[in-house]
């Protein structure tokens, strides 16, 4: 049984730093750290009190490998629900290497990625979604992200799917029941109740897979479609956007005709934007190509940013009108998908040209990239087109594409639950389709699990957690 | 005053890992922490007892920032002699920054590279030579240099010089008494005894200033100079040393003229293995210059590897006799260095042809780094041209220069005191060298510093340590 090994690994970011952590846990943890441990108060640490830190040597025979800090965890208090040993060494890879080789020579085995959390939740310290959050809550990079995978850690909608999975159970077994005394004609379970239970379940239901449209999204980031052509100024505007000068100017050079995509993040939300080729008509085969390219990239984007450069139209190489025609067959194509029209480069009109735009063009935003002027306002318009109501209101929302998945599941099994109540169907065949649904929630939580899908999860850990 | 600050930084390896440590430390590391941490056990950081462990919330007001673990260490028991906080995080970089900035806020300061360690040196955990050989373990890549740096850590051979700075600290001060009663023709300071330790500290000096010749090279790694042709398969060479297949075959590549180096560990001694361009004969005034250009690299070098390709002999492009020739120039220039004559691509010979190189020259190496045949013995003689006698003898090892520096400042005075005693100076001429010789050992073990000198040392840390 996998629990009976005492795993190893390194626990902290790979390479040198002032100190690491080097993480055992199982139920050798103590006994095969305490060789190669001298504490300097010559107390073992097998003797040590959970929770508790001791400085000492760590030592292969009389060799010293490092001064280190050694915590101690016992069984259900650690992070793993099994007894945990901590070594806080110094930071150089040299060590780190020595140490981890003197544990495995003890009998450690190494850690595979997220094993350390996998027991976790084999220990009963956190159900499977709480597990998945952990992994959500390392790879967060901003604040939205990071907000949903505190949320999911801390039990999140996973405890609200258990109380109706447990009550759903509570009923099946009434229906199952009826089973046995099939001749006699009784109800156990009261119909009534029964049906108030689907009812509340179908509406939990469609608020969480409703809400997984905005959590994928503030999960992932928003994604943004800039339309413009070529040196229209789109890195300007990204850099202008993020603030600083990183260099990402010829990440988004002009030159493709791919897409590519850089993620930055606006007021605690990640925004994913992707470059397209612009829509201008063209003969050019390759170009019309291109076209198709941009409204694939459109339809996929949550958000539309229309750019177009000022200072053409100014020296007459293009001209509002055109802008016009290209804004209304994005509209047309994509009547919902909220849309900025922008235009880049203003620092070159007179104010009277700016009013002529703005008169041709009423929702025509003026920027200029470079001067950093209308960029604030930009980064305002954006937001705005997030949702992040749900987010501050600390409603549930659903991040992960695995629980989707079940939810969207456990809805259809439901539907059918309710169709056969309303055809007044029988508790035999109810049953089948509840415990279908059961199974559904059950993947959720993790109260139900296969090897399969706990090894695609915790694969897709770091190793060390 | 410095220590008045209360400082924080990332201790760990920065990028994202499975969990990251933030350490804070000065007088008020509980004050600034406390407000941020909700333990599990509603205990308040305050009432810790030292070492121990605290499972929690990080939390801005009511915003949860992550569940971390914060260790506690009081005073005088800590790293740095001073309350010290460690909070080990979820690894995210986002939630790195979040918990700095909260701390930031709560009144600490951005720690400088090194003054975790410089604190503990200012509040007397370690002496100057044991931080510094902090910072030599953190970069340690090997098992010399990390031997060498645990020594040095451990106390070295500065307690030993402490102990002979006091003792002459003693003579110093008799003789200075002899000053105030000079009229009176009285010797406090017994001139037999003074001799006795004047010996004993030349005997300590000598030993310590040759150890570094030994001690600089197993820090930095042994320099081996590769004198060859290009082609002649020196990156092929390097790998099958390695024992596996580094990408180093482009770094080596013989098209540059120019010397590249590269470092490997073999039985736990680091060998810099610096790339010539031989010493072949030319007309070509750049290659003449590059002939000059390899002088100087074996002349830095410790070891000498001349390597010539076999195959080019079979074919008759070289013949044994221009090797000899080359052989023997190395041998004139430079008489002393150990000198390791190689064959390579020996694949392409027949045994009979390998007799025959062996009887044109006795001591030569056959090998073929190809096939790797002949890299262990090649690996062996290396390796016996290291005196690694003092390492696993124990005795001490100067390994770093501002020390041998500072030795052979102290040498030169002491050695003045001895002239003055064999000319029977007076205590008051005695006296002014003591006090120089006194000065420089003080400047070993930090007991004499100055702000630059500080400066310079832990300007040379990372941050976090």
């Amino acid at each position: 049984m996998i629990l009976e090994d005492t795993i190893v690994a390194l626990a902290t970011a790979s390479g040198s730093g002032a100190i690491a952590v080097i993480r055992v846990s199982g139920p050798n943890a103590l006994k095969f750290t305490a060789p190669i441990f001298n504490a300097k108060n010559k107390v073992s640490l097998l003797e040590q009190k959970s929770h508790t830190l001791q400085l000492g040597n760590i030592i292969d025979n009389h060799r010293i490998i490092d001064e280190s800090l050694v915590s101690v965890f016992k069984g259900k208090r650690s992070y793993t629900g099994e007894n945990t040993v901590e070594i806080s060494c110094h930071g150089s890879p040299f060590i780190q290497q020595e140490i981890i080789n003197l544990l495995l020579k003890q009998g450690c085995r190494s850690a595979k990625p997220g094993e350390f959390t996998l027991r976790a939740f084999l220990n009963g310290k956190m159900d499977l979604s709480q597990a998945e959050a952990v992994a959500d809550l390392i790879s967060s990079d901003n604040a939205a992200s990071h907000q949903l995978a505190m949320q999911q850690m801390r039990g999140g909608f996973a405890s609200e799917i258990q109380k109706l999975r447990e009550e759903l159970l509570n009923f099946a077994s009434l229906i199952e029941l009826e089973l046995d005394f099939s001749e006699e004609d009784v109800e156990f379970a009261n119909r009534d109740e029964f049906q108030q239970l689907i009812t509340r379940i179908q509406k939990v239901l469609n608020k969480l897979i409703d809400s997984f449209a905005v959590g994928n999204v503030l999960k992932n980031g928003i994604p943004v479609a800039i339309v413009g052509e070529p040196n229209v100024g789109k890195s300007t505007l990204l850099n202008a956007l993020l603030n600083e000068d990183r260099a990402i100017v010829s990440d988004i050079a002009g030159t493709t005709r791919d897409t590519i995509e850089d993620e930055i993040s606006l007021g605690g939300i990640g925004f994913r934007f992707i470059d397209t080729a612009g829509i201008r008509e063209t003969t050019d085969e390759i170009e019309g190509l291109g076209i198709q390219k941009t409204f694939q990239k459109i339809e996929q984007a949550q958000v539309v940013l229309y750019l177009f450069d000022a200072n053409k139209v100014k020296t007459e190489k293009l001209n509002l009108q055109q802008v016009k025609t290209e804004v209304e067959k994005i509209k047309n194509r994509f009547p919902g998908k909220p849309l900025l029209i922008v235009a880049n480069k203003t620092d070159v009109l007179t104010e009277a040209e700016k009013e002529t735009f703005q008169q041709e063009i009423p929702e025509l935003k003026l920027l200029s990239a470079k001067e950093k002027v209308g960029v604030e306002v930009l980064q305002e318009n954006l937001l705005e087109f997030v949702n992040t109501g749900a987010l501050r209101s600390n409603d549930t929302i659903v991040t992960n594409s695995r629980h989707y998945d079940s939810l969207l599941k456990a809805q259809e099994e439901i539907n059918k639950v309710q169709e056969g109540l309303n055809m007044g169907l029988t508790g035999d065949l109810l049953a089948i389709d509840i415990r279908q649904a059961l199974y559904y929630f059950g993947e959720i939580t993790g109260e139900i699990t296969t090897d399969d899908l706990l090894g695609n999860i915790f694969a897709n850990f770091c190793i060390g957690k």
